[in-house]
């Protein structure tokens, strides 16, 4: 017999979730003090529950499997619900464990009280609040099976502090997995019919579809079919690079994904949603589907996409089709003073194999795509949610999940700042992240965004507030600050340098590129700046390239 | 006529809100282009929207009137939400403006549409979302009046991005302030019958009541009925020092507050609430109040609790009574190595006139209130919802309200990691801030709950949750990233000459003390710990004190 803590731990690790990203108070002390009786549980202590959150979200997309959170109540939730958006969106499994109060003691709403199931109901699909020691161990249960699907979301179990500490638990085996259904085949037929007839049509591949072996299916279906590949604005987790297939990421910017995406006839959802724009703005349609074109859904939300998808390769007898993989093609290495398409390049240039990129650039990194696009096969993290203040917590779980692997966290000056904290645990850890932080000193994507919403005629106030250079931020002290080792480039070949040793040396490193804004002062002229950029690219991955954003 | 955002700052403006704390994005941007049309409205950028919100909590609690927020959709707001919890608890004024979706937009499920209104109610009393452009302004004009009273309250609204951009609003004039009834006459005599009969009576203050001219009304009601003064754990503002009536807090620790309250027959709540633990432990009582002790309640929330304390005095014939009111007396100078009670000496021996502390020192702060009970006159805000990570977001507040005064940060190093990004607004608005931070290497108030909570018995892993030295901050690297002039203190000569410098240089600066935990190793012998303290104190202060622990 256990104490509710105790068996609650020895739950979880029968259930396969063996890492909790942390940051408890009082009346998570019972669960923290029984992490001793259970040495397969890795506590990863964090500064900050939004560190926490986004950790156990890439965690999950890198180890397909949960991790648990452990947060102090309604306002350590709160903290982390902005990373638990963006896993919310990109269908990513989480068990949060939310102490509370003593059951007895929320008659007297003391200075911590709050309504923990309202702020997590926001987030989570599954929410329950713990009533008693005996029936722990099945919330748990419940909780992880939530989690895990048949798509993955946040589970958030909430664990009064009685419960967690009075005797009377017993520990439980795992539950049996569950395994989703593959999509009708009157659906998979149609689609095939869709497929077979020809004319402009495309795949929009999401969540597990972008990555092995569904993208090789999706190849397939595309070599025989002559349909086009488009992945998610911003996928949970895509597969890319040299021997896979190259598809073209749905841009962000709506004026930019409209050029992608016109003239296309049937669009093909494959664990996608359909496409709208990321923000409304005056006079522009939200819908980014152009007009006339079908949209075909292959599964629903609780199917088996990977297996669905396999079932249409065959169907439409694609399986011996050659899939089109890209070429390995790496672009030279950068020189001069430093932009942030430089840095791109040079990340480019020096990508390990296997390497895990988070991708939290904003404008800073358009041209990654292009720049990696034959670089070594990769993994690319997004910001699903469109929360910002993912990139370094979800750098954090990544390299948790892959010790062996590099992470490259890529992230924009504004957006570090929002859950810095990760440093500290990525030190702690001695985790094998290489953060790249572009400091061009400003909100970046705010100056486009000023102008796109229609406000042109903003003033210095205004503009003042997209501002970050008084007093500027000095990333390489921030990073010190919390033991990471940290240097500043000012030129191509300082980052050059620097990526090189960060990338050679285990642990983590931050280094700061000190780069102008990508879009000052270019009023929207988006696309020929662009266009221009490809000039000087390899040749092949220039041409996937230009039919991004070329008509 | 102006667009919705024009319109809206004009009639903020008109209410007195003319301070925004901002985190804006895409959604804001038209608030934030109509900035510059309104130079009376001071918009003051943060790096966090916890910082944000705590600013606005400070602020108000300084200004007697609301800030307003600028926050970007729910993922800004759930970001903002723990400080917003504090200002709730505190009953602090703030004015939320929450950017959203376009109207039309949010059916299009993108990817930062969540559920505002949800995450919004938790903090807030008052919540709507604008539907028309036309109907803007009186929806401010009603968010601006739920805010202010009767009781401070957080008011928000939700702004979706098309009724920001659309033409069409008229700004509106401020509306009437509601004056608060005070207590009916017959709760007013039946109080002031139980204080004439005598007996051990206390008077617990709250709210406006730790304020003049309430606080000297209590004075003379204490000084007539031999009454003690006791004020809430963690009071919103309290007005204390030399010249003023020395009010005891109810201690953290309910240990020790249960040795203040012990034979207390009727304790009287004076815009208060009836004390209870902050956290449950095993088998010990939540509710503070002693066997047998009656509790009687002055004010309703929706009273005037100042105007009723006047009338309680009046009828109890106290108005000539003498109230009895601190002396003037500091501390000596500290010496040798630094901990955290000779950085609170240091403090008592050097707190300028009118300076405003902002307290989040937790364990380091134990003997702060000794020794500036004697200091000259000043404010001290407290954390009154217990969601850390407010000090020094309030203390960005307080300074933008009281620009001629000197605000005083002290905050534990766990503490300040949460929104260390204040230190960025900090330097950027140049604010007369001087932060301390007790560097102790560890959540040292977990340490002592871990024993409070009887989870005695924990191992090596479970300590390394509370520990923060592996790899230790370095807070002056920290402060000096985000512009913030900042040196270290391992003595109380050097802390002592850095605060005089800090102190007499405008703009922030920041201290780290680094000290030992108050509490390690000592296994809860907290009372004995106090006591023994207080030898070295000028009697009459410490005199008060001793009441304070001793039965």
């Amino acid at each position: 017999m256990a104490n509710g803590a105790q068996a609650m731990l020895r739950t979880l690790i029968n259930a396969g979730v063996n890492v909790c990203f942390t940051n408890p108070g009082t009346s998570e002390m019972h669960f923290v003090a029984a992490l001793d009786g259970a040495p397969q549980m890795r506590a990863v202590l964090t500064l900050f529950e939004g560190v926490a959150t986004g950790a156990a979200d890439g965690y999950a997309r890198m180890a397909d499997k949960p991790a648990s959170t452990l947060l102090h109540l309604g306002c350590g939730l709160g903290n982390g619900l902005a990373n638990l958006h963006n896993a919310r969106k990109g269908r990513v499994p989480i068990v949060n464990i939310v102490g509370d109060h003593a059951t007895y003691h929320t008659q007297y709403d003391a200075q911590l009280q709050s309504d923990i199931e309202t702020a997590a109901r926001n987030v989570s699909s599954w929410v329950r609040t713990a009533q008693s020691t005996q029936a722990l161990c099945q919330d748990v249960v419940e909780a992880v099976a939530a989690a895990k699907g048949p798509q993955g979301q946040v589970a958030t179990l909430i664990l009064p502090a009685d419960v967690s500490w009075s005797d009377g638990a017993e520990a439980l085996p795992a539950p049996p997995a569950a395994q989703p259904p593959r999509a009708d085949d009157a659906v998979i037929d149609q689609i095939a019919s869709v497929l077979k007839a020809g004319g402009k049509n495309a795949l929009l591949l999401g969540g597990r579809a972008l990555r092995e072996p569904a993208l090789l299916d999706a190849a397939r279906i595309a070599a025989q079919s002559g349909a086009r590949l488009y992945a998610e604005v911003f996928p949970t987790r895509m597969e890319r690079g040299a021997g896979l297939p190259h598809v073209e990421r749905i841009a962000y910017l709506a004026e930019m994904a409209s050029v992608q995406l016109a003239g296309i006839e049937n669009l093909i959802l494959v664990d996608a949603r359909s496409p709208v724009s990321f923000f409304a703005y005056p006079g522009k349609k939200s819908d980014l589907v152009p007009e006339g074109c079908k949209v075909h859904q292959l599964v629903l939300p609780t199917q088996d996409a990977v297996g669905s998808l396999n079932s249409l390769c065959q169907r439409m007898g694609a399986g011996p089709a050659t899939p089109v993989l890209q070429q390995a093609l790496r672009p030279g290495r950068p020189r001069g003073k430093l932009t942030a398409p430089k840095v791109c390049k040079a990340i480019g240039h020096l990508l390990p194999e296997n390497a895990i990129i988070v991708d939290e650039a904003q404008t800073s990194g358009t041209m990654l795509p292009m720049f990696t696009a034959g670089a070594p096969r990769h993994d690319v993290l997004a910001l699903t949610g469109g929360a910002i203040g993912y990139g370094l917590p979800a750098a954090v779980g990544a390299a948790v999940a892959c010790p062996e692997r590099k992470v490259l966290a890529l992230v924009g000056d504004g957006s570090a700042m929002y859950t810095l904290q990760a440093l500290w645990t990525m030190a702690r850890e001695k985790l094998n992240v290489v953060s790249v932080i572009f400091n061009n000193g400003s909100y970046g994507i705010l100056n486009v965004e000023l102008e796109r919403v229609g406000a042109e005629k903003a003033g210095p106030k205004a503009k003042s507030q997209l501002d970050l250079k008084n007093p500027g931020l000095d990333f390489v002290q921030l990073a010190q600050g919390m033991g990471v080792p940290a240097v500043r480039a000012t030129t191509a070949e300082q980052f050059n340098t620097a990526l090189e040793r960060a990338l050679a040396t285990p642990g983590p490193h931050l280094i700061e590129a000190v780069v102008p804004s990508v879009f000052s002062g270019l009023k929207l002229r988006v696309l020929p700046y662009v266009l221009r950029s490809l000039e000087s690219l390899p040749q092949p991955v220039a041409h996937a390239i230009k039919r991004k954003v070329a008509p």
